[in-house]
């Protein structure tokens, strides 16, 4: 039915955006999207859990076969980037615990793919990844955006690995 | 048989040191201590994942109830305290997961626990572990030490917590 069906990650303790694409030759379509959302109020280990079991019921549901996963960056902020990572673990294992090969790519990186400028604009992602995939509005909250750009990301590197006909 | 068994963990992603103690009233025994090891060559999901089922292994092998542990402390590597909090994740969701109750610790809050000074050296550390679970030699490797100092940790906040004696 689809060439590939591929899960993009933008990891967060307190937000984690997912989305699921497909492709099919050079046609991309989104599948799904959504954030999974967990309280400050609650305990670490209860947190993760919940990032780790949505995640498995994504991937559950939609059978991708490849996952990307945003980098953790931060300045000086420390203590964000600890639980971010932590979160990021948490996500990355439910995708390897299913099977799913992961790839990883920073933020510069998944703009370049997917407006053609590693310094893009927050907007410029959003409107770029309604444009690609052919939604109606640009996909809400941000992290799910973000997700589905860091599957766009994913195709156009997939591509280039495998020597096929880019999608542009 | 116990009154409770406790996994200690200090996690890390090339070594996780994991240790389960028992604590019987004020006497505390080690049941079993050992390290996941990964290797720099493999990637990081299959690293985390390995970090993941093994940790879920001793948890269903050796049945605690409770895990304590080690918090991410880096000076200013900050690459190293990503990949070390994504090990932490990766570990403290396979004890979520298992219905642990999961406590936190600094390496102070340790150290004072195990040695009575939070700045304590790590031989110190090690000869007290030793020495409070009747060892014959101090555990190796020193990830081992730190994660049954970990549980050890637990058992003196789990007393004062409940309002018991203290194990001293």
């Amino acid at each position: 039915m689809y060439d590939r069906v591929i899960l993009g990650i933008d990891p967060g303790l307190a937000h984690t955006g997912w989305g699921i694409i497909s492709q099919s030759g050079p046609r991309l379509a989104c599948l799904a999207y959504g954030c999974v959302e967990t309280c400050a109020g609650q305990d670490l280990p209860e947190r993760l859990k919940k990032i780790y079991q949505q995640i498995d019921a994504v991937v559950t549901r939609f059978k991708p076969s490849f996952a990307a996963v945003e980098t953790v960056w931060f300045g000086q902020n420390i203590s964000a980037g600890i639980l971010t990572s932590q979160a990021r673990g948490a996500a990355i294992v439910a995708c390897a615990m299913n099977g799913l090969k992961v790839e990883e790519y920073t933020p510069n990186e998944i703009k370049l793919a997917v407006v053609g400028e590693g310094m893009a604009e927050k907007e410029q992602v959003q409107y770029m990844v309604k444009k690609l995939l052919g939604l109606q509005a640009p996909p809400k909250p941000d992290h799910a955006a973000d997700a589905l750009a860091a599957a766009i990301c994913f195709t156009t590197h997939y591509s280039v690995l495998n020597g096929k006909e880019s999608r542009k």
